[in-house]
């Protein structure tokens, strides 16, 4: 009877335990990548499947924030709508290509310096409210690995930034850069501008959502 | 004996209300123009000469609040700490040049969609706080008279936008714009693309700087 | 007897007349505007339907020498091939959108200094040959009435060069530009950005080719 | 007296040696820092310099046709009169930085397809008259050595473009690219952007007009 009772014990502090524990919610914010990242193959989604996997899917829950041609001030703009309304416990930030990139595109990107400024701005916001952050270097515009892409240059720059802004803030870094250009190294040895991790050269083909989801899972679980 | 204790009342009354009477204090929000406005010969430095041969200066402080090379989403990450935390009754906002300018010199211009977004963004924040928004068009890059200065069409789009935003929001505006090309086509017959209200197509000499003072004395005192 | 021998005779003078008259041979050289003109609908298509009209269709050939894309130093670079060697009486040059369109669309437009010099380079090899210039300004990159089309300051200062090469080279000027604005100012009330005299803002629709037909027989026909 | 006969016969067979021998005329055609290089530390004047300490200063005679804000189709609309003009054995063609540049700086840059073209044209012309001809690759826009000057993708694109070029039309190439990055790799171990072998980024310091000349040096003298 004792014994039974310890059990019983046992059983409601465990319930109570589970049901005192909290889901760890987890914001991913940014542009069209990440607005893909939720699709049916995405990998935000894939992200969830590993999770379902590994039984660990009942602690945490993933929220897809990405829009389309999303640069980092439109990410300012709309983070209190979109994130802290949200109320999350972990913030991953995935933003810069559309600031390289529209510079020649619509002759409309975003300045090294201000891009700089609002990035700290949305972390300083977000660690204010005991967020974690977590920030990624945009992937590529392009996959070539000789550093012939268009924007190669501009693109390393901006992940400079991004790495020292992770460095000053003390956010955990994801650094899609580099991954992506190792993962090519390694793998596309034809020296194609898309089709190893994209489909365009910048939006991610079902390989780059895998490896993707692998780098942040990695990133997020302890 | 009446007569003097009228008037003396008459007097502590008038001095009350002069006491009571708070200055209404005007904050201009903008670029390197309104940066400039400050200066000995700034347009802003006019307003308040302006203001003391009326004998109202008591009425009005007036506050300089521009940065060179800001955009619209300039404004938006600082105008908590350079214009809310003044607590002003009215704010003057001049911006759009670089918006638009950037473009073609930097790559890093604004798109029209989302200049009109950060612009609904600011003026709600402001009138959210019961405070007087007036804006202003971007007056010019280039003074030439037949729009063949080269961002011509660009600025006309955006201070077309300005003009719907001024509409939606229930903004006085200020048009500068069309204030510079009438000036122009009376007086720069030699269809000059700098001299005649700037020093550089952009920037205000002194005759742009007291014509900018006196449209915006029309606008800021009924 | 006698009788035939005057038709006969008066056959053999007009045949030798018809012989020895020869065609004028008219090129029109530019980019996509002049090489969509050979189309079924094209305005050189409906500028030979026009001569067919008047009886007037043998004393011209007619010959487009358009390629999507270029810009005057393309013109130049292929002249000898698409031109010369077709030993023109008159060549009609229409370009100019895409040295000023490609600024921003690209990264690749044409400075205004080098637009001059290439163009000049262009009448002057044309001239040497005593072949006949006509010139044309850029009608339009958008068709607003405003001058509130992103490119038009651009448009307009290239318009005025072309304006001042017509005159420094004596060549006969076709001021499609002009024509376009008052065209859409009579036209295109609703200040509409396409659908007057273009499909897209650049490129002529059904009316544009017959607009731009009209004005072009009125050049070439004495 | 046949001492004094001999000396006039060798005086004379010297003589007519050196009215035989023609110097080997070799131009420099590029840009500013092909214009900069005839300067008194240029790479041309150093060269020349060399030739003098080696004895061989009267085999060469070495002409500087460098302009300013050059791009390839300037090259090609100047080279009747600059070039060819001065019937060349030797004609080392520099050129490519503006055609990156200008895209960013003013929106005028070349199109990738068309620097080829234009490059063949250019080529072509000489290779028809027997000239031999010597091509490099564009040393740098900015000396960072992680690839992270904002340029460096376009620059590597249109190096790769002019090493096939070279191939095709089998020209010398003179790899100055290459040339520049190693040299950077080894000596710019704070990862500048200037000041190695250049000023600015782009015009060569004391040390990249001696590199230079080193490398021409090589690549001229058998």
């Amino acid at each position: 009877m004792k014994k039974l009772m310890i059990a019983a014990a046992a059983f409601f502090i465990l319930s109570a335990f589970t049901i005192i524990q909290k889901k760890q919610r987890i914001v991913f914010f940014g542009d069209s990548i990440t607005q893909a990242g939720v699709k049916p193959d995405g990998f935000i989604t894939r992200l969830g499947e590993m999770m379902k996997q590994k039984g660990i899917d009942n602690n945490y829950e993933l929220i897809g924030a990405g829009i389309g041609g999303n640069k980092v001030y439109d990410l300012y703009l709309r983070m209190d709508e979109d994130v802290m309304a949200k109320n999350p416990d972990v913030v991953v930030i995935w933003v810069g290509v559309n600031d390289v990139w529209h510079k020649r595109s619509f002759g409309t990107g975003t300045d090294a310096d201000k891009f700089e400024k609002f990035y700290n701005a949305i972390i300083k916001k977000l660690q204010a409210k005991n967020i974690k952050v977590l920030i990624c270097t945009p992937a590529s515009i392009g996959e070539k690995t000789d550093f012939s892409n268009e924007q190669d240059g501009d693109l390393n720059k901006y992940s400079n930034i991004i790495r020292s802004v992770a460095k000053n803030n003390n956010c955990q870094l994801i650094d899609l850069r580099k991954m992506t250009l190792d993962y090519n190294l390694a793998n596309n040895k034809e020296n194609k501008d898309r089709g190893i991790l994209t489909l365009d050269g910048v939006h991610l083909n079902e390989t780059g959502n895998n490896v993707v989801a692998d780098v942040m899972y990695k990133a997020l679980i302890p």
